[in-house]
């Protein structure tokens, strides 16, 4: 295998009949997918996402992949292809639209309708072309080809490009349900045929490359919410992530049959449903949805509430439960609640919270460590073997995914025959040329975590989330002293005041004349310079907090001259 | 199911004759267990552990039960009965002795050998008596009797506590392996003379509730760690929990089997195993374990080094080797990690950190998502079952879970048959009586969270965790005015600073204008209220940061008279 190095140059220039391979995101954390195609000049995109921040980066709403590498380029970029709709896929789309809006998106019908969806929000119209399983597309000198692939999410596709440099296939996310709701297999055959031909690179999803065997198939989950809503007394209410139509579907046929009916609750849950059905993806009878008016009004033994909020987030409709502050639906004894939903990694503490706080107000709780209410959206190892010993690649890079499962799937590829010199193990930034059929990693560029904070994007870093965690571990201790500009001799002060740090309203009655002291010390000696007696303070008061407490707050000095 | 009310009276006076139970922790939280009976005005205490914290509790090192109900009533405590060696159980011990250090500590031999070792770093030297499984000992008013358990670290044991009130069983943390490694399994026979002779009381373990069926027996572990050793080329590290001297064992005999030594790392490794081998709990083949130094120098296929850290604690010996940062041991291409471990909820982000550096370094990282190297050491819903079933408790108090699982357990109660208004389900600080056989909620006594973080215990409260949690989604901006303290007219300021908050050295260029504007028009409405000041300050800024950012930074306005 080989290995990405710490400290990359910058790549060389592309040889001519090249083929150039940047992800900019998506290699080393699940989240921010985003790779870039180069040859003979021309720039392909495949996915757009975002990453969730986890408690590593407090108060960070997202992480975007660092377009920088690409900026000065946009002219050059054909088109950006989304493998399919969810956001770590297509979230970032508006973020680098906002630098050239017209660049052309190409995707299927639902996914171009959840970026649409999404765009219209900040007022952007794309130029969309909509493209379906089979098709050729000719994007500059990229040859694209779509394949239909299983996933947790409908109409997701794996793209197939040609260049003079070679065939590169990317799944996109995807698995191997033989026996799919809507009958839209992944398409091993086609897969084949490119096999056939010869697949010089393969990128494929590693999310699930740690885990043995194969999935469940989607379709287990109907009888076992089937058993639970036959046992259900009161109401019914399921949460699950709002672009999971086959999961809906299931609730829908579940609901049918234990004559409930079902009102969508939570603003993306309602769209994307809206847009699922119109789009003939969501088998909906006519009279078994209706509006929430009307669900409040029914019996609870009639209705299905189904919900946005798997997560645990607190804003959200189920969150909002759970707090006891959602403005309809109150939680009560007998009320069944399921949890339909992977529990995303990071988010353990918030959705256990939830349950917890649900379980107290006498919901019975079902999530997926209790019963069968979930399968997961990515091929597990053994559907692995099967891609790879189909396809038959001559280089492998693994994509999407940690360390971890990266590494996994570079196991797997070279246990399924692959040379381990060209199984490309690399992360975001990693650049790998594809010249003469060998993929090899040449370079690194650029590849930082862009966060978004309320309306800015990037003006926050990695040493100011350090301060973030070091005021939240800690709090903060704040001196100020004032001193005269031109004698530099202190006239007010010291103030001591504090946030997160200490209950104890007598906490700072020692550490006061211990600053005094030090300044009149200061005064002796003459040092009358803002930015000496400022560390001077800072000194001061934090040999007092931690001999006294063994703490570590933020200390900060201010010295204010009048 | 009786249900504890959110606002509950202080409790009543207790009856003659009756048996008053207040778990003071354990009960919507898996952590700080302890429970106090009381009896004709003596009380006895079952546990006295430690709950860490979450990522709501930022920077606190431990969460100690609220002893505040029973602080006064020291000289009435007949005894600490010690149920088994976790933190969770024992961990608070230490902060309660602080009080009155010689309260008699009861519990088996390894149980006491780890508290003793634990007292010993503050210098108590603890009452105790050593009991074992069969023996009766007669402590004040209660008479208790001991019985094995089976949980995930040897000499575990449950207690039946007899007074003229009624017989209570209180489980400790068990499950119910019916072939441990040692031969002890939970004496469930015992448990049916307990059942024939009348349970008025059962209190039992919850953690597992939720989760249908029975434990995988401890011994299925070793035939995996076998697998992988006889796979491993380089060397072999195992991270596990320095009191799991079962899994410790098998680690040791795998090592043994495919010719390897072994040397412990991490402090509370180290002096556990020292522990568990004096006592007998841990075979040791002469010349299998060796010292850090020799194992350092023997080749990397020959040794196995059993860790601390599987809870991806950064200061931890593992923690270290995923951080580059231990002393002696790097990590290399070629490693084998094992996590013989759980994943404690909450710590998924950090272990998941550890699992990403350790493969980046180039090892192959095993954990239990991957390969059976864990089982729970905690009774699912089918033995709780069995346990109800022969035991017959005419009353159950669930204990030791999350509401979920508490409720979850309650249900299964009342599914053997124990009738709904006997089934008390209540949480930390609820009252509960015993009187003519019939367990009761009475009232709610305090039960905050005791924060310690260093060397304080109890400055932290709820308001000062919010504002860490404020401070580190958002940092601060300090704002600082001088005002003379004879006019109130402004002499010195605005200076404004921030952490946390915005690395855009330009941040505030627009926001100090804006301040200097809104105190002249306060001096022109002659207002020289320092309070006031610093609400107009507070006020003017954060208006600014909404409108520029829809960021919620904490304001910090001071200001200082000269």
């Amino acid at each position: 295998m080989t290995l990405a190095h710490l400290e990359l140059e910058p790549p060389p220039p592309l040889p001519a009949g090249g083929l150039r391979v940047t992800p900019l995101g998506g290699l080393g954390a699940i989240g921010r997918n985003m790779t870039v195609f180069e040859y003979d000049g021309k720039l392909l995109i495949v996915d757009c996402g975002v990453l969730f921040p986890d408690v590593e980066q407090p108060g960070v709403d997202l992480i975007l992949p660092d377009f920088a590498p690409i900026l000065d380029r946009l002219d050059d970029v054909q088109a950006i292809v989304l493998t399919h709709g969810h956001e770590d896929h297509i979230g970032a789309v508006p973020y680098l639209l906002a630098h050239k809006s017209d660049i052309p998106l190409v995707g299927s019908q639902f996914t171009l309708s959840l970026v649409e969806a999404k765009l219209q929000e900040r007022r952007i119209e794309p130029y969309t072309l909509t493209v379906t399983e089979g098709q050729h597309e000719r994007l500059g000198p990229f040859d694209v080809e779509f394949f239909a692939v299983n996933h947790s999410i409908p109409d997701a596709m794996a793209v197939a490009i040609r260049t003079p440099a070679g065939l590169v296939l990317h799944t996109g996310d995807f698995k191997m349900d033989q026996l799919p709701l809507d009958g839209r297999i992944t398409d091993l055959a086609g897969f084949a045929r490119l096999g056939a031909e010869g697949v010089d690179l393969l990128l494929s999803d590693s999310t699930n490359a740690e885990i043995p065997g194969f999935v469940t198939p989607e379709r287990e989950i109907g009888p076992v919410l089937d058993a639970i809503f036959a046992k259900a007394r009161g109401r019914v209410i399921v949460a699950s992530f709002a672009s999971h139509v086959h999961r809906v579907q299931q609730v829908l046929d579940a609901a049918a049959l234990h004559g409930r009916q079902v009102a969508f609750i939570g603003r993306s849950m309602v769209r994307n449903m809206g847009i699922a059905r119109d789009l003939g993806l969501l088998r909906i009878e006519p009279g078994l949805v209706v509006g929430m008016d009307e669900a409040m009004q029914a019996p609870p033994e009639r209705i299905v509430l189904m919900s946005t909020g798997s997560q645990g987030e607190p804003m959200s409709a189920l969150g909002r439960m759970a707090n006891g502050d959602h403005r309809h639906i109150t939680i009560a004894q007998g009320d069944t609640v399921v949890l339909a939903s992977s529990l995303v990694p990071g988010n353990e503490t918030s959705v256990y919270r939830v349950i917890n706080r649900l379980s107290r107000a006498g919901a019975n709780v079902i999530h997926k460590d209790v019963a069968k209410v979930h399968v997961s959206g990515h091929a597990p190892a053994g559907e692995l073997l099967y891609l790879l010993n189909v396809v038959r690649p001559s280089n492998l890079l693994p994509v999407h995914g940690e360390w971890r499962h990266l590494r996994a799937h570079a196991r797997i590829g070279v246990e399924s025959g692959i040379a381990p010199e060209n199984v490309v193990l690399c992360e975001d930034g990693d650049v790998v040329d594809l010249v003469d059929g060998q993929a090899r990693l040449v370079g690194h560029v650029p590849s930082r975590y862009i966060y978004v904070d309320g309306l800015a994007v990037g003006d926050i870093g990695e040493s100011l989330l350090t301060e973030r965690r070091m005021l939240g571990d800690g709090g903060f201790i704040a001196a100020t002293v004032v001193i005269d500009s031109v004698t530099g001799k202190v006239v007010g002060g010291p103030a001591v005041s504090a946030k997160g740090f200490s209950e104890n309203p007598e906490a700072f009655d020692q550490v006061i004349p211990l600053i005094t002291e030090a300044l009149l010390r200061a005064a002796a000696d003459n040092i009358t310079d803002p930015h000496q007696l400022q560390q001077l303070v800072r000194r001061t008061v934090g040999r007092w907090v931690n001999d006294t407490y063994r703490r570590r707050p933020m200390i900060v000095p201010t010295v204010v001259e009048v």
